[in-house]
């Protein structure tokens, strides 16, 4: 199924596929960084986590008619996916305020948004991926305004698509990052990921933070919580 | 003419006039700032070049029909506003880049931007200022969307009428801050100055700098440029 390696990012391998030029292989690593790739670490069983929760939430958008780049679940560690040219942009929707927001704005922890906050940032590792608003994406990026449009409506939908999936497994999503692409059509499209490395998601009852704060803030151990998530993920959805 | 001292800020004292409530007096300081306060002096005759400088781009300004705060020059130090809730926006708008967006974005020095761009920044100097955007202007303010994008038409309108003064006299209005306030009225107006303090002004023939980045970077006296800016303002505008 793969050819060649065309990219490694800090969580994911992407590789080409051997069997369609507009396909890629996914293939998701153990590791896991924080902090612009400042805290590093290995965890036996990330890959195949975050593998088997991206995929179970990339079908259930496709089940409510939300078009992403996955086309399906190739083993435990890797899924295939249209190729897209990813645009530069992160783009972060926020629920509830935590983490970077409160002290960048002066707010107070767990403010809820209404509507949700969209915020850009540049993807770019060594400018360390700075917030940025329409007009920079505009410079910096080769999408159109009507596309910038696009993609902020999309991300609004999806917002309310995985608010819905999350709700239902007792978890609340507090904030996430996406990332889009062109496909061969020009079609932009969900791409990357969605899992417990974008998503910051904290079990409604408890407060019990499920996901990649465990490893940023060392108050939890990785795997149990990703292996929480992806439990209540195949039970319920 | 002055009654309470309502506020102390960098480089303004702002009074409240003794003759009309809806009427402050603007008593420009000797001080120059950077760096959000990091860096510090005093220049004798700094408030009265950015008082009279303001003063006249102000006047000028009114001759195109943008409105603002200022109602008339005091004295040689000080000048006559409406009263304004100043909304803690910095809008700044860019022609040509130079300065901290270029290490932001990893933009090379003296890109023009067309059309030129339009940055909001938080007006907070605990958090330093940041950069937002639209959504947390609107969260951060008690602006509505209507008044934001009203707020952006104004900045724009006054870069181009800027853009002509300063051409006019030989010098390229490469970027600038503005604030903007509310009146009795509820009218959004311009306010605060349009000095040497809040636009970077290069000569057009030789690309000498005619600004406070003299004093930022320590290249020039900062007496010497603002009152080249004036003597050019007071012969041909």
């Amino acid at each position: 199924m793969k050819a060649a390696l065309l990219y490694e990012g800090k969580a994911k391998k992407v590789y080409q596929s051997s069997e369609d030029e507009h396909q890629l292989v996914l293939s998701y690593k153990n590791d896991a960084t924080a902090f612009n790739g400042e805290k590093k670490s290995q965890f036996e069983g990330k890959g195949r986590l975050n593998n088997e929760i991206s995929s179970l939430i990339f079908q259930r958008l496709h089940e409510v008619g939300i078009k992403t780049h996955f086309i399906k679940r190739l083993d435990s560690t890797q899924q295939i996916v249209q190729k897209t040219n990813i645009i530069p942009l992160e783009v972060v929707i926020r629920n509830l305020s935590t983490g970077s927001i409160t002290k960048r704005l002066g707010i107070k922890e767990r403010l809820a948004f209404t509507p949700p906050l969209l915020e850009l940032f540049y993807k770019d590792d060594a400018l360390g991926d700075p917030l940025i608003n329409d007009e920079h994406a505009l410079l910096l990026t080769d999408i159109t305004e009507t596309e910038l449009a696009e993609i902020k409506d999309k991300a609004r939908e999806v917002n309310g698509a995985l608010q819905e999936i999350f709700q239902s497994i007792g978890i609340s999503l507090v904030d996430f990052k996406l990332e889009f692409g062109r496909n061969k059509e020009g079609e932009i499209l969900l791409s990357d990921e969605v899992s417990p490395d974008t998503c910051r998601l904290w079990d409604i009852e408890t407060n019990e933070k499920l996901d990649k704060d465990v490893f940023r803030q060392g108050t939890g151990d990785l795997i149990t919580v990703y292996q929480e998530i992806l439990n209540r993920l195949e039970v319920h959805v």
